[in-house]
């Protein structure tokens, strides 16, 4: 008789295999917490004294998040995950364990769910978030839910509403990558995919480091991922600060040209403005504490881009000293 | 310029309506531990010491879970937040806030998405769980994903492998109502949706109050909730806790026949051995307990069905005394 519960049925053989490849390790089981995994009706976890924890949960949907003729299913297992921390990672703290909602066509069954899976255990465990459970189901189309538990110090979680006139913004990274490597899959496929700016696009590393450095030194008053582009995503955090800000249009960090050489400055401006997907982090510090912000930090680059300012709306200021509006045009899946 | 950080953009406009319909109390947000809901990357909530998190997810998609011209929308709302929480109950724990993922098609967005909110908050309030935060998006069928933090007391959890030689099988309430409700609703419609039947399948009680009074008073080995249907449900208990049953057909508690006048006994015993969707715990107590399992709790029957055995493998016995083997076939989205 077998020992595992889930083997009664067909959806717990699935189960079973999603188990043995996601989360086979038993050691970053107890380090996350984790007292019982799949297999029962829910999952049991431990949350550390002193802390609080963060939960969030994302989409990841055919057809809307990923195309399969397009997206390599290892980079759709890293990504969803990814994608999902860097939630935890933009509020200063460290992710714990998560639970998968997957629903499958039986023609992905096979070889498409392996390598999902070796994705998503490549990104468990470099980026320390156990597998803690789950729901499976048969669908048309490949749908992915993600919801992650992670934790921070009680009390120090940054959040998009505190940022105060003159603090200085700051972005880490190089903003437009990713939606210039979707550019590049969408030209060429797959087949290159070590290519720097595909990377960023398929394999995206969300700052866990950086967010916990920022929230455990004090240093920023306001804090978010970049997942839909700049200027959609400041607007967020401007609005939800009740402040504006003027940035720097010379200052940001956009894609450098030797890896863009097959797009012109327009676009290589316009990705780094709008383009999504780059799981960045922005974050806002005081001025009186800027100094203390390095330019390179665990191998990111970390750059000065703007200034708040008490007057809302946001501005995009040209080193001519020409000033534009600067609107929302990320990526908003509701806009008609 | 707007307060809230969510009317930069229409997914923003989306979001702060499910926030207004369905998280209105700050009474309910402080009793669930929640620090900070909708608006930012992520929820933060605080655990209560010497408790451990119970974390549980589920589908209920449109065509698979739930059909968009049979079931009401604000049985949809109800439904897919009582169903997770059904999983939190099985632990013996209390549900404390959820996440709502929701992909909507713009037919669905008007007095649909009203109607599924205030079905959704009336199941938040009435079972204690406050809307701590989500995700949107469009999409052509209705998705929803719901994922639970529940807690319980550290060590006091009920799992599904801890049945034992000879414990008394017990199941709360009635089992095969919520099948027969699904069976009048194909054949009439949504018109009389407060026949009883109609009401267990369109608005499931998950059994927190069972289950916590089981598990606080330490008196269930295992426990799970029936949403599958008794004999794959069962089997699963069976097999995750290495034992066989003799289940004894005659102590069923299956649907009363003034209730299922519209349908033979037959049918009626099928519903109750095999219909899914329940949400009725199963649990097991060692036999020198049996006796402080009450006849009714809560105003539930509680119901002595049959008996843990060494062997494994579950037999149905019949009043005569004849024993057949009882095979899982409740729901599986899986089986070919």
């Amino acid at each position: 008789m077998p020992r595992n519960p889930t083997q009664i049925s067909a959806e717990g053989k699935l189960l079973r295999r999603i188990e043995r490849a996601a989360w086979s390790e038993s050691r970053t089981h107890d380090k996350s917490g984790l007292r019982l995994g799949i297999g029962d009706d829910a999952a049991l976890w431990k949350p550390r004294p002193g802390l609080e924890t963060i939960l969030t949960t994302d989409w990841f949907l055919e057809g809307t998040h990923f195309l399969r003729k397009l997206h390599p299913p290892d980079s759709v297992g890293w990504k969803c995950l990814a994608r999902a921390l860097s939630d935890v990672a933009a509020m200063g703290g460290e992710p714990r364990c998560f639970l998968l909602s997957l629903a499958l066509p039986e023609n992905a069954e096979g070889e498409w769910l392996n390598q999902f899976l070796a994705g998503l255990r490549r990104a468990s465990r470099k980026l320390s978030c156990s597998l803690a459970g789950g729901d499976t189901t048969r669908r048309n189309k490949i749908l992915i839910n993600i919801s992650v538990a992670g934790e921070v110090k009680a009390g120090r979680a940054v959040t998009r509403s505190g940022a105060k006139r003159d603090d200085r913004i700051f972005v880490s990274g190089r903003l437009g990558e990713a939606e210039l490597g979707l550019k590049l899959l969408r030209k060429n496929g797959s087949s290159r995919t070590s290519h720097t700016l595909l990377q960023k696009h398929l394999y995206p590393e969300p700052r866990i480091e950086l967010g916990k450095w920022l929230a455990s030194n004090d240093l920023a008053t306001a804090m978010m991922d970049l997942s839909d582009g700049l200027s959609l995503d400041l607007a967020r955090l401007c609005v939800a600060s009740c402040v504006g800000a003027n940035i720097y249009s010379g200052s940001l960090p956009v894609a450098s040209k030797t890896l863009s050489s097959k797009f012109d400055a327009a676009t290589i401006k316009q990705a780094g403005l709008h383009g999504g997907d780059d799981y960045e982090l922005l974050f806002c510090v005081p001025d009186r504490l800027r100094a203390r912000i390095p330019r390179n930090l665990f191998g990111l680059r970390l750059t000065e881009i703007g200034q708040i300012t008490r007057r809302a709306g946001i501005k995009l200021v040209e080193p001519s000293g020409k000033a534009t509006l600067f609107g929302p045009n990320g990526w908003d899946p509701f806009r008609k």
